[in-house]
């Protein structure tokens, strides 16, 4: 019986169990410092109150019960000792015959981490309900406030990052601004609000072609977006962001420039790139460690294209299959298969009736883009929800301009000064 | 134009404030500490995760925005001046003609305020969410760890106090035990979960007839949950609480036993009862202040009867609408209408099928009375989410045993140390 321990939960993660689900030979443990899968590529809609947190998230042991040879543990991993095959948790050790690592990225500042306090990133629920809060706490604070000048800078929001999340985050507050909120305040016109995309390239959306990226620019400018090509940000503090010599002032600055592998990678002592991912062979394993894989947002694969793949859904989904599968050719005693990347396409929506779509030399936009994107979504999010009911509800708030979970939701924190989780940091972000 | 101001977005207020609505020569400004309505009496299916937070929430501006004469503010109200008839807040003073108090309960620990941390109460999201992140982290726990004694403490609730939230707290988690969680963990048995009801009172239910308490209290032991009544807590840590010379060692400690009205009354310096509720003429209106109204859970109303009224939501949105008809009766120069409480009877659910109702002389249990319930807080909650398929997807997970919304989400807070809302305590409390 061999032992396959998998670390992190994600589209890697999660596909990787299940490819060894209920089979012969092989148990399977799963840790995660979280009790759920994320789908991540929807979670800007929590952050932007269109989705509720638990429309995206399903706990593990739901998506994996059936599974017999499967153990999950909510834990946090603290290292590992490749060489005596253990793993090192909060809980105990685990020896293991295989490791797949699939912990994936963090959001990365360049090395001025102290920005973000100021501009929060979104990788988790938690970040997106922090987003939620600031950006609605900002609508609320202008329509108490008498102050002009506090006013616009109370309705000014910059997201730093031009890639598809900060694309979407800035057409989803164009979108909610200008056809949601206007209704509801009284001393406001939220069709004023100011929103920006700040990035330091000289285009957006970098990985699609010029042609469709310019034409995602035309749809965020229709929506209000100003973007900001060629545009180092320099500083962000509490009052806004300085870009060189230029200032814009904003009391929501969202981060969505820069990710980063988690640690665990450095901490072992095997080979990892400037972003802190793992080289990988063509099978997803460690070079000198067959036994170890690296899959998904963590894993640097660059065997057939140019660049390393992409941290994106499908990469890390179809990864953690190949993973799944080389182990089980390896218990079969027949021969590894190398990973090779199906590419799907990319897509990246805007707002209501705006969205991108590259599949190949397939190239489109506008509503049909937009459509696309919503089937392939509900797609992927029934595999693992099974909830159409959701599902018609997201679609239903969808069309009728709906925002409806704009609640924010204070951190009582003072009620719970003890028992409050507060691992050391360093812990908490190594696994 | 007369201005009414509310302060309170509760039952009492958002019924106070649609009777106002749009009404001519007066103008409404509500204010609450949260920028949503709760419907309180399913909070508790938030804390056990077979709803989300959207669910039961609704954003007041949603609520509000049809009524043009009325203005909503989400802030704090830190003093009233009831001779100037001023309000003062935190984002400036605003005078008022007519005043409306319906500010609600918060948990009461008689004393022992230090307790809270150990056993929190149940009033709002944060505190819900917060419950079902100790419930689901205990499993998780119990799953991790090797040592029995550890692990039957960790598999031990007490929930403090018998009341209706209580029972359905207690209800919830058997449910949960018994027949939700037991196929997702390889090392524990959730069957063998301990839930106990710690009650100082004779028997539970105390508001119910003796007969129908009875039978609660035997649906209950059929979901394994063990009842300690005339059982007083005198201490509450960590570990577990202890009744006189008994102990119960638990990690997850609940509070359900006692409410208090929030500190405003006391401070403007009106009449209060024993739990800060302030004593309220037949109108509802303060003696010797005819513009200031108390309603819901904030207001002693004792003139049809032998004792208050309860904190139930029936009588806050009872209160609201009379509170706001005397208003445009006294604009229209007629007289005002005493309030009468309609009694609509009372219910509690234990789990599936689990419930009983009282109504008038009408008392019944069981099956029947569960769908009762069920119809009620489905028809209450369509009164202000429309939203059937929310509705229809929770009567699924319902019926199917789901508690699908079992997500830990952590307090990621050391991200954001200085921007979070730390406001000084007294001042969040006395709103």
């Amino acid at each position: 019986m061999k032992h396959v321990v998998i670390i992190g939960g994600g589209f890697a993660g999660i596909n990787a169990a299940r490819e060894l689900g209920n089979k012969q030979d092989v148990k399977v443990t799963l840790i995660d410092r979280k009790n759920y899968h994320l789908f991540q590529p929807l979670l800007y809609q929590v952050a932007m109150s269109a989705l509720g947190a638990g429309d995206i998230a399903e706990p593990l042991r739901n998506m994996l019960s059936r599974y017999n040879n499967i153990t999950v543990f909510k834990g946090v991993v603290e290292n590992i000792d490749k060489d005596q095959r253990i793993v090192m948790t909060d809980f105990g050790q685990l020896s293991y015959d295989y490791l797949i690592l699939a912990c994936g990225v963090k959001h990365h500042y360049f090395g001025n981490e102290q920005w973000e306090e100021y501009a929060p990133g979104l990788k988790t629920i938690a970040q997106a309900t922090e987003i939620r809060r600031r950006v609605m706490e900002a609508y609320e604070a202008a329509e108490r406030t008498d102050d002009p000048v506090a006013r616009k800078k109370l309705l000014t929001f910059v997201i730093v990052g031009g890639g598809p999340t900060g694309v979407e985050l800035a057409g989803s507050i164009g979108e909610m601004s200008r056809h949601t909120l206007s209704k509801f305040y009284r001393n406001i016109d939220p069709k004023l609000t100011r929103i920006f995309i700040v990035e330091a390239a000289p285009r957006i959306l970098g990985s699609f072609t010029p042609d469709l990226a310019s034409r995602a620019t035309r749809a965020l400018e229709q929506l209000g977006v100003q973007i900001w090509t060629s545009s180092m940000v320099t500083k962000v503090d509490g009052d806004g962001v300085q870009i060189g010599n230029e200032r814009i002032e904003s009391s929501t600055v969202l981060w969505a420039a820069g990710v980063r592998a988690v640690g665990l990678g450095r901490k072992m002592g095997v080979e990892i790139d400037r972003s802190g991912r793992v080289i990988v062979e063509e099978d997803l394993s460690v070079p000198g460690y067959p036994e170890i894989f690296v899959g998904g947002d963590q894993a640097h694969f660059a065997h057939h294209t140019d660049y390393p793949l992409p941290g994106m859904a499908p990469v890390a989904l179809q990864q953690g299959r190949s993973i799944g599968r080389n182990i089980m050719l390896d218990l079969k005693g027949r021969e590894r298969k190398p990973f090779r990347y199906r590419d799907k396409g990319q897509m990246a929506t805007i707002g209501r009736n705006k969205a991108i779509v590259e599949v190949g030399r397939l190239k489109f936009d506008g509503a049909p883009a937009w459509l696309t994107w919503l089937l392939v979504h509900i797609y992927y999010l029934t595999t693992f929800k099974h909830r159409m009911l959701v599902l018609m509800q997201w679609g239903w708030s969808y069309f009728t301009f709906g925002h409806g979970a704009r609640l924010i939701v204070n951190k009582e924190w003072r009620f719970y000064p003890e028992k409050r989780p507060c691992p050391p940091c360093e812990m908490q972000d190594e696994s």
